[in-house]
This record gives C-alpha cells, structure tokens and sequence, in this order.
C-alpha cells in the first residue's frame, strides 16, 4: 500500500453503494455509518461516499490512447487515494447489482486501484437481507486483490418489523446500528493490521 | 410458457453479449452461432442477437407510473417472444460483466420475463476461458427461473495457439466451432424436452 | 433417462440427508416429506431415504479391478434405480457436508449414475436457514448433470420462534410443511416434464 | 492470534491435502512445497503435512460430554498450533473433496482452531486445474476466519504435455515449481503481515 498509515492516522474510507435509488436502504447504510463516524460513534475513521451514477457502461472501446473517460478517472482517482472500501452491495437476481459491478470493473482496469487495500460489505434487503450478493463480491476480490474482513458479516432483512428504514431509507434500528458500529470497527483493526509492515 | 412448440417448429433464440466491444471474442461466438444455424449446419433454430447497450444503468427510480423506459420495453419484448437464451458471457474480475448483469435484472422485473425457459452460456477469454463468469450467472439463473443445460459446457481460451479468433473478432477454429454446434444442438433438445408437456 | 414414466407411473424419489445426526432438523425434513407421501397430502411419489452412513470415505484406491466397495455399489444402485432426487442439505461452513459430498462424489464415479435426473434441495439450520449450501450443492450438479428445479426453494431457520421442530427434530411448523408439499409437487411436475421425450 | 512471530521465526504451515489416494497429484503438490523448504528454496518456513485419513466422517453425535474422538483431538491441536495453512485442494464435481470438508468441519467446532490466521490453496487436475474447488474453500473460508491470499493463485493442468508429475504423483514440471515458490513466498509475507499487532 501507498500510504504509511499510524493508529493515529485517519483511514480513510470510500463508501460505494450498490444501488441507485434515491430511497436505497442500501444507501441509508453508508448514510449511517457516515453518522456514526461524524458523532465519533466510531473514531479514526472518515467515510466519503462516492458516487457511482456518473460512469459509462463498461466498454474498453472508451479507453482511447490509453485514457480512461473523464468520469471515470476522476472515479478511480478516489479509489486509489482511500486506505479501505465499504461497499453497501443490495442483492439483485443472487449477485451483485450492475451500477456496483460496472463501478468494480471500471476501477480494476490498469492499474488495478482496489489492489491489496481492505474492506468490508453490508447489505439489506428481503430475504437473506442481501447476502448472496456478498459471496459474488467476495469472489471478484480475489481478483482485484481485496483483503475483506470476514467477521462480523451485516445482512438486515428490511422488512421485517419492527421497520428498519424510515421512508427516506434513513436507518432507524438501534440494534442494526450496534452491529453496522462493529463492522467498522473491524475494518478499522483490520486496514491497521495489513499496514504495520 | 407461452409458445406451443412441436418438434417441425423453429426454435427461436435470443443471443446476448455480455461485452460491448466491437472486436469482442464473445460477441465473435454469437456470430458464429448464427453461421451455423443460417448454413444450416444446426437445424431448427433461428438466433436473434439482441444488443444491449441502448439499455439504461438500472435504476427503479426510471420506472415511472409503473412503465418502463422505451429502450427497456423493446428489450424486454425481445426477450419474451424467444423461446430460449443463449448468453456468451466474458468474465470480468471472476463474475459477469456490467451491461450483461443490467440487461439480465432489466428484464427480470415484474413480470419477469425470463421465466421458465432453456438457456444456455459460451464464453471467450483468457485463463479460465470465462468460466468463473458462468457459475455466477448460473446462480442468478435459480432466482430467473432459467433452466440451463449442463452438458456440454463451453469455455475458450482465446489466447492460446493457434489463434481462435481472427482481427475482427470472429470464431475461426474449427474445433470450437463443432464443440459451439454441440451447444447449440444441446439447447435446441433441451428447449423441446422442456415443452412437451 | 432409462425409465419411461407416465403421469400415472408413481415417481420413485431417493431421499438423502446430509447430516448423521441422529436428531438432525434436516433429517426430520425427510421424514416429513415421506409423511407428506404417505398421506397422500402428495400423490403419486413414492419417497425411499437412503443412508449414507456406511460409505467409506472416498478414495478412488478402494476401487479394485474396476469394482466399488459393497456399500457404494448399493448406494449407487439405489441412485441409478430412482427417478429423481431430495436432498436434505445443512450448510456447515458456508457449504454442503462431508458426508453428503462423499455420498454425491461416490456416486458421480463412471459411470454417473446421478445423470439427466431432476433433483429438488430442501434446509434447515441457523442463519440463511442452510441456504448457502445448495448453491454450492447446485453448482455440483451442472458436472453431475442434474436438473435441478428453481422454484420454491426450501429453507428453514430452525431456530425463530415459534418452535420448528420438536426434540427428536420432527417437523411441527404447518407452514413449513405446506412448503415442503409444494417443492414435492415441483418436483414431481419437473420430473414428469423431463420425461415427456 | 495467540503466537507471536517476528520475521526471524520460523512458521509452521500446516498441509492438509483434499485427496487420500496414495499418488495423488495434490499429494504431490505438497511434497514439493516441502522440499522447497527443506532446500531452502523457500527459507523461514517449515511444512507440516497432516494426514487427516485417521478423521471419522463428521457426526456430532460423536462428541460425548463435550470431548471430541482422540484422532479428532489430535488434528485439532496440530491445527491450533500451526501459524498458517497450506490447502492442496482437487476439485471433485465442481466443489472440494468429502475428505478436505470433513477436516475442515472438525477444526471448526467450538472453539474453531483456524480462526484468523492465513492460508493459501493449490490445486492440481484436469480442466481448470481443480479451480472450482478454490472459491468454494474461500467461501467456507469467510465463516472460518481464514486470510486467504489473493495472489498468486496456483492451478495445475496436470495432463496438458509435457507431463507435470511422475507416475508416483512427484511434480516434475519445473515452471510450477516456480509457481509453487511464489505461492509459499506470498502465505509467509501475509502470515508476517497479519501478524505484526
């Protein structure tokens, strides 16, 4: 990795959600985390969000002279320069969403941004709360060389009761809360951990 | 299904990219697929190559008064009036690709309209030949309610010697070709087996 | 398939569980579906567990002069005599059991006798209810040439209130055996459409 | 962890291999990386390979009064006591072997002695070279806690010419040899990094 990161140090994280809906519970997810780190729930941490809407549909033919669309560069100029990734990955058809694999691929063209930083995932959404889609992504991270936490993992069923969400798809559950905490505390030790070389 | 095939019936199949490359390998596949049907070399079939790239990135927010998009509605037409699917699926960081993911969750909104019908996967690259993409898809295909064939299973290393494919990206190995023919074959015997109801 | 089944032909179902437990939840699940048969709440299948307890361990070494163990060449005849197949799968480590792979991979040896049969899974178990394991289990059927049905899928998280199973891991949730009756008519309806050649 | 290495240590890497047939390939794969350390090919490190042909098929009907079989103990102290793993994993049906699951589910029980230590995975067979076999582990490799390395993956077509093995199953091929060194390189600079709290 580039940078020389302390435990004093601020990690960086850039935050990536799967999901393009306004009303995206999977977006209210990196909104929260965003929280937790603002009212230094979690410390050390600063979550950026990126947004993944601006970028063209994956197509090599627009790499011309060997430069990357505008959008795209300005894209993989925020992966390079985070320490670690949250990505908020709703699960579409069992796999990861398009916008989130088409943002991945765009970042893993040459050289590879993503490459031996950590990260972590969180999902909601029906039925396994969006988990199958955190296998798939897991599974591309072996390519991109993504070092991804393993516990704890976040699913949360969005429509069980009581509501997780408010209408705005802001998180309202203390106990989703509690654990969406854990996740970056884990990510935290473990961007730390991979960077005392 | 819809269709009441009989065995004299023409098989109509809808053929997806998952690259939009012009000089795609992939693409190459499907163009290939349909010489062999329009020499006649595969009976029985007709393939209709459906592009993919005029669809917008998914997004339910551009579902408006429950219609979708006109680019959307023509694809999804396409892919109601066919009788089975042949996807050639590049692999991308070990999964599909982008534009092939948003065209598969396109057409899988309500009503999903990849129900209950044959398909089949081919796929061009280097290493693996694709092949970590098909398994990916393949677990979508349980939540379309696709039904693929297992046998034969076709993956082509596109780099190794002698060359497979020419400048333009079109099939040009002999081998590959009769082992695409079994494909096809294999979908078109599927594709009845599961109309004789 | 060798068999040339009619609508009025009863179908001969091979019931595999992948937990030797004596009180397992999964093997319960089996038990109730025999019920479901027995009853006639299901018509026209006739269910036969099979134990996969006494194989050995698989080591190709215990084939001598091209002849398996006793044991496996019962379990494989039993396989080869079914029309199709339950499997009872829990998810131990995000996978299928050992027992259950070594009673799939014994019976895949030449000649695979699992071949161009349909195949329905059911869980039960924690979490996602043991759900990661059958598309583990599913991609192990596209070499074994399974067909397995899509819809619905089973499974069961033994552990929300109300109680699911009783002490000795019989099935006592209604609903969940409403559930079991209907992936028992899925695949007696896939098995038939398979077999309309 | 509990051990505390510095880069002067040397780590023990415990080698499990997926098959039990005495000239197996993966057999041979371990051998090698096993001369490689003892030839100081690959200094620092001192391979362990653990037969895990003595383990019964996982039943926890097995487990009486909180006390594992003596062959179960003894396998799950070698697994507690290694600083990282080295998994030789052939692909049976698109999945890992009954053997390499069954060692895997016996080290996992409570407490799970491969908790968040590194390991890495090679495989040897036809096709992919036993590849499929490789995500199906990682995926386990999530609820086990285990630190997979990315890179370099290692897959082995051991019958593509000129030959890989000999007939006692001992890799000749001196390319992969190579391949295997950068393998055990990449486990002992992740077990170091991992390691330095």
């Amino acid at each position: 990795m580039e940078s020389a990161l302390s435990p004093k140090s601020i990690i960086n994280v850039a935050a990536i959600c799967g999901s393009l809906r306004k009303a995206s519970y999977n977006r209210g997810l990196i909104r929260s985390a965003i929280d937790l780190t603002t009212n230094q729930s979690v410390t050390g941490m600063s979550i950026n969000y990126i947004d993944i809407s601006p970028l063209p549909m994956l197509n090599t033919d627009l790499e011309i002279d060997g430069k990357y669309p505008q959008s795209v560069t300005t894209f993989r100029d925020q992966i390079l320069q985070s320490d670690c990734f949250l990505f908020a990955s709703p699960e579409y058809n069992y796999s990861v969403t398009a916008p989130l694999k088409n943002a991945i691929d765009w970042a893993s063209r040459p050289p590879n941004v993503w490459a031996d930083k950590a990260a972590a995932i969180v999902s909601a959404g029906g039925g396994f709360g969006g988990g199958r889609s955190q296998y798939v992504l897991r599974q591309s991270g072996v390519y991109l060389d993504l070092h991804f936490i393993n516990k704890p993992e976040f699913f949360l069923n969005a429509f069980e009761s009581p509501p997780k969400f408010d209408d705005e798809g802001n998180l309202i559950d203390l106990e989703a809360k509690e654990r969406l905490k854990s996740v970056l505390n884990a990510l935290k030790a473990f961007t730390l951990r991979l960077n005392n070389k």
